[in-house]
């Protein structure tokens, strides 16, 4: 097979086989397909697409470039969410120790924050003293005695897709859904789980702007992981505005703590409907209402803050009370009316700006940097009421606030409310 | 401006603006744009396209990272022909001291053979002692004296198109209209002509295999050369036939003598043409006829011949008398009929399978392997007449003389010919 063969192939919009798909990538683990050859099909692949038993092949030979999280026969069922990302998405620090306290295995491997997405990694690391990188000892241990731990990626994870997601972000090959689909399943086989769910963002505050295309992502995942031996369900869900009442790091970990000490709201509605649905796939509920009053109870009977405090303990993490953060500078409703839209953009720039998040990869994070967001689209403000509470560096509140007031629309007229949860795929 | 994004925006079918395209290109020259984002930049033109205004930009980008062939107010005017390739043409060994033997300068900067195509380069080294490496000197020197010489491309000539070429045939890039456009614009702007005459082929012997092809390519031509500051015309020639009665190295340069000489057929139809249009172009004739008959007057009068026996004494070359290729093998035909068509690709392989051509670039040659065709399609044949003859190491004629054998369809009813010259395009 001569490379530059198969990428015309691909290039003029043909179907690749499986053995061709696995020369590419086997061959670029072993240096001999070069980096330029790869970017260029993966630009083939952007503008071409690739079928789901293409892409299948493709996240199978990214995961068989490294090794699999082990399993014996005595373990309990695993399971992971992955979500694509947005504003104060902190479901993932809630829903690993509910789940472990529910009996199963949450074996998460998160990503780090860049651009106006914040990271689950830097969020733990508000924590004093807390690591998210585990040996495969440390791992296998945490699993055993907590159930759930929350790491960062290792060489060791589907390396082919490491090397490839550094060239597609320098090269215009990012906006692919066969590639995004198989760099997020490849990395999570490689964890070995009985169930996947994933939380498929859209709206302006998502990867996936339009609901198209976030359609086009929720069902190519839930085909291609299936497969590739993966049971993976996704919910597409809105991100037109933040998730829950924080944004930034140390804050929604504080957040994060409200709710499993038993805070209602969107945060625990959706994170009790992802690991609903999970619990279902591994038969240890027979419905998504059973499996949601399962996790209640857990969140209620206090079972899933010990676990938590054990996954932050068993990572080396100290915590007493709520992280300090910046002092407040509230931002006030300047009429009376309805909330009508937020205009994310402006909001996650301005977390990035005052250090709370990533310019570029490596960029060291500002964890007490956060904004309070007081209400959600169609709640009803009076004058002079907080809509939102800045934390940052005082000589910097006076500027951002006013940009953030901006970043607000408050409407006359009655706004409808939205659904989180918009669509189901299996 | 980031790569990435300019890559995206290709990769997404818009329009990159001239700026954009000089920073790619000019960044590539520097180092700042890598081969792999070339090479997806590459992908993506493939796939999308580009507008002549763009082909024009990325013409010139790559024209200026190199250096031009002076001019001076003096000179006589400056012309040159870019033929497509295919097998057995020989039209630039001829083309180039007619037009010299005219009063115009022909600079002619050629190729090597690579697969089924063979290479002007090529052909010339099969006469000893002959260089085509000329130094800026040497090439000013022999314009002014001679008025044409035949060199390879160095360094100083468009580097951006060398090395952008050296990545797209290892990354299934070369088959763009685009990107073949500016390759060959580029070098030819480099040269500081007046007119250039483009020959592109069509055909199963072609580069360009249909007709949309080669006609797409012939006006991206003509309009990105006007646009790009190069008067351009172009014809499009048959190649479902080897041009001229000679395939091979050594056997081509005897043609090429054979028509200086005075012989009549295709190739001194289509070189007198292509150099009709040129003398039109530089004002040196009113019409292509009258151009035509100044043309076959300077063969005809022998002034072609000696242009072309100092041009090689120029660049080194000794030559007396026809030169040495292996011993023949003629092939017979089998029955009484016409000659309805040849399999080119076979013909090429064997070519390149006896020595006398190269499978990958840097393979060495054998001049002397050669086939002569004695007929073109709707020449009458009869049973036991020679329809080719094979001069290769008598070892190897056996099995090659029954392979070509094959590659030639003998009808028993009337064949049409073809015409030589399809369309032209201005």
């Amino acid at each position: 097979m001569l490379a530059s063969t198969l990428l015309a192939k691909k290039r003029d919009g043909h179907e690749l086989s499986d053995d061709e798909i696995r020369f590419l990538i086997h061959g670029f683990c072993q240096g001999d397909i070069t980096d330029y050859q790869m970017s260029a099909l993966a630009m083939a692949i952007c503008c071409r697409g690739m079928t789901s038993q293409e892409t299948a092949t493709l996240t199978v030979a990214m995961l068989e470039s490294g090794s699999r999280l082990p399993r014996t026969m005595h373990d309990r069922p695993r399971v992971d969410k992955h979500s694509t990302g947005g504003l104060g998405d902190k479901v993932s620090l809630i829903l690993a120790p509910l789940l472990a306290a529910c009996d199963v295995d949450v074996p998460m491997v998160s990503g780090r924050g860049l651009g106006l997405t914040g990271g689950t990694l830097d969020k733990l690391e508000s924590i004093e003293g807390l690591t998210v990188d585990l040996t495969a000892e440390q791992m296998a241990g945490q699993l055993a005695q907590t159930g759930c731990f929350i790491v960062g990626a290792n060489d060791q994870i589907a390396p082919a897709d490491r090397r490839l997601y550094a060239l597609r972000d320098v090269t215009g090959t990012v906006e692919s859904i066969a590639l995004i689909t198989a760099s997020i399943l490849s990395k999570k086989l490689a964890a070995n789980l009985d169930a996947l769910v994933m939380d498929v963002k859209t709206g302006s505050a998502a990867f996936m702007k339009t609901e198209a295309d976030a359609v086009a992502l929720a069902e190519s995942l839930v085909s291609v992981g299936r497969q590739a031996g993966l049971n993976t369900i996704a919910l597409m869900t809105d991100m037109d505005q933040p998730l829950g009442s924080t944004i930034g790091n140390a804050i929604e970990v504080n957040e994060s703590v409200d709710v499993l000490g038993g805070q209602h709201g969107p945060v625990r509605d959706l994170t009790v409907r992802l690991g609903a649905e999970l619990l279902v796939q591994v038969q240890m509920a027979e419905t998504v209402d059973a499996a949601e009053e399962r996790l209640c109870r857990a969140i209620d009977g206090g079972q899933a803050m010990e676990k938590f405090e054990s996954m932050i303990r068993g990572q080396g993490g100290r915590r007493s009370g709520p992280l300090t953060l910046h002092p407040p500078t509230p931002i006030l409703a300047d009429a009376d009316g309805y909330i009508a839209s937020f205009d994310n953009q402006t909001i996650g720039q301005a977390i990035v700006a005052l250090g709370g998040g990533r310019r570029k990869a490596g960029d060291p994070i500002d964890h007490r940097v956060g904004i309070q967001v007081r209400h959600r689209i169609g709640d009803r403000v009076q004058r002079g009421e907080p809509i939102l509470v800045l934390h940052c560096h005082t000589h910097q509140a006076s500027e951002y606030a006013e940009r953030l007031h901006q970043a607000i629309t408050v409407s006359e007229t009655l706004v409808r409310r939205r659904e989180l949860i918009l669509r189901r795929f299996h």
